[in-house]
């Protein structure tokens, strides 16, 4: 049965599920969320999802949210892109949970701030904290991609999509490729995998820029 | 053997864990991180943990970090306070996610602004960010506890340590028990359980006030 995912193009962590829904070859449709219109608020949705959040996937009766979560399941159903022993996945559930914490937490505000978010009610002290913040877990991501290939393991891992999730935006939110050399050269063999593709290829972005 | 729990008093992170050892009846025992002193980033304290974070649990030859990673294994370990099936786990490391992404995430650094960052450096308008982020996080908690006595099941799991961690601290946050019925009645039902101690009844804190 095809999956559904509840999303929109600007959220990082519904991109996370939508990267490994394609790399990973499963049928799947998207259903696209207004967020910015406040579809996310509505009574129907919270019914879906009382954390008022995008992702949601429905796979026939079984409804997930938190896209660690739905990584995790996905790699368990398919037995792709997860660690197969029970060592091995709590390696993978600990950058995702370093994920959430410290990266994507960080990037998903700090970009809305500075993009989304109309000009006169951008500030600036905000951003400059949010900015410090996010480098500083980036410098952690960097240094463990120092000498591994990959964040969890000897292969790529769900791990690595959501850590990643937010850093394939075109958008800016004061991340630079080239102050992380590592980062960078991560991106690229995550780009080179089958089924890869942008944000904005596999979702519906739900914010119209002013004309 | 003995678990030994790198950790602080003011970790919220560490708490959490520090609460589920003492409530699952484990033997273990505290070992001293002088986080505000800078402990946590010697090249020792690396090779223990990449992240440059407390708690790192010690069990035996394993070593684990990330609260959540560590919760779902004590539970794991000790079939308390987990969700016995695959559904139910999911739900617990569901609201986890949840919690890392939006509760102590925001609630650590908000706290430190208030209180262990010198006066000089604090930033109102930071504050005030951080602050209404937390309250939507807090109203998301309170909301799926008015019809629930516990976030992720029918008894008490490791998702309620989670998210209540940082909010048995006695310092500033902005959060005021008044404000949310629902979390109120649930920090007295956790705190009434077996084995529950405050933070800082458990582990040594690290920061102290100037004189």
């Amino acid at each position: 049965m095809t999956m559904k995912l509840h999303c929109f193009g600007e959220s990082g962590h519904s991109y996370k599920v939508a990267m490994a829904l394609s790399m990973m070859d499963i049928e799947w449709e998207p259903v696209f969320v207004d967020f910015f219109k406040g579809a996310s608020r509505s009574p129907e949705y919270r019914d879906l999802n009382i954390m008022g959040e995008a992702p949601v996937l429905q796979d026939g009766d079984l409804t997930l949210t938190q896209s660690g979560v739905i990584l995790d399941y996905l790699s368990s159903k398919t037995g792709k892109m997860g660690g197969r022993s029970a060592d091995a996945r709590r390696e993978v559930l600990r950058w995702m949970f370093f994920d959430n914490h410290k990266v994507s937490s960080i990037a998903g505000i700090l970009r809305f701030q500075m993009n989304f978010l109309p000009e006169e009610k951008r500030n600036a002290d905000v951003i400059g904290f949010l900015s410090a913040r996010l480098a500083g877990a980036l410098k952690t991501l960097d240094d463990q991609l120092t000498n591994h290939a990959w964040l969890a393991g000897d292969d790529i891992t769900v791990a690595d999509l959501s850590c990643a999730g937010y850093l394939f935006y075109p958008e800016a939110f004061t991340f630079d490729r080239k102050d992380y050399p590592h980062i960078d050269r991560w991106l690229d063999a995550i780009a080179a995998q089958p089924g890869w593709k942008p944000p904005y290829d596999l979702m519906q972005p739900a914010f119209a820029a002013p004309a």
